[in-house]
């Protein structure tokens, strides 16, 4: 049974002193962890024609590349300000401390189409849900919010509530 | 016949007046141009055994983690400082005015191990030629560097004229 836990360590004090974060490099490492990572997305989105997987910069690259292809859709990055080159839609939304903003070209999804989120760990649901924001401001209809991971004590889920969202294991 | 050189739009006076940004968003959005940029780098790699592909941030995820998977190879992330959460080496390489470091986890990659480097765009080189150092610092044989574009006028190729160099398109 594969159980993607053997392939995310813990680094303590990351990146700053009291966290514990989860390092997904040693399950990118392994094509046959990443192979089977992708097959168990796959079947939470069995009967979904999917036209675009939206992945949020920079670690929800990894996977939202390997699900477009498999699903035989566009991949659409959402980016940190500044980095996107065309026009884009912005969408800030809280930190614990300041705000922070993300970015997606205007002509990245267009009205009516499927969309997955993606990103490697649901953690407090900002980020989740200002990209949600973005894909419906261009008029995607969001399929599902899928992650590697989900922080279950920071609520993350209950940000995105409205959505169907699919997280591969909780901590 | 097909044409990468469609999937990849300019973007005028981008990030700075009279730069001419290439873009390749278009080329990410559509899952079938993908898939067929994969096949055109795999034919420059029929023969050989890769046991990982070393992508550079954050551009270079996107077709590293993809060819990774074809190869049946290890992905692994070259990153800008402070983003990778075990013990790195580093690299410093000069730009036009300071200069930038990238880092790679010290256990990435084993002595001896295949090595294909890619990245999105070789412009002057010095990126690629310090995410070599690295691959070289852990042991890693570096098989091939591959590149989606070239721009030409940069003499990229010369800095890293060691190694095997594959780019789909020139500019």
């Amino acid at each position: 049974m594969f159980d993607i836990r053997h392939y995310i360590r813990d680094i303590k004090d990351f990146p700053k002193p009291g966290i514990i974060y989860k390092d997904i490099t040693p399950l990118l490492q392994d094509p046959v962890a990443t192979r089977k990572t992708v097959a168990a997305f796959l079947t939470f989105l069995k009967a979904e024609k999917i036209d675009k997987v939206v992945g949020i910069e920079s670690r929800g690259f990894f996977f939202a590349t390997l699900l477009a292809q498999e699903l035989d859709a566009g991949f659409v990055p959402v980016r940190k300000p500044g980095k996107l080159p065309h026009t884009t839609f912005g969408e800030s939304y809280a930190l614990e401390y300041g705000h922070d903003t993300l970015e997606i070209h205007c002509d990245a999804i267009e009205k009516g189409e499927k969309v997955l989120l993606h990103d490697d760990v649901l953690a407090t649901g900002g980020t989740a849900a200002a990209a949600c924001k973005l894909i419906e401001k261009l008029g995607g209809e969001i399929v599902q919010c899928n992650f590697l991971m989900d922080l279950d004590f920071l609520k993350g889920k209950k940000k995105i509530s409205a959505y169907n969202v699919v997280s591969l294991v909780s901590y």
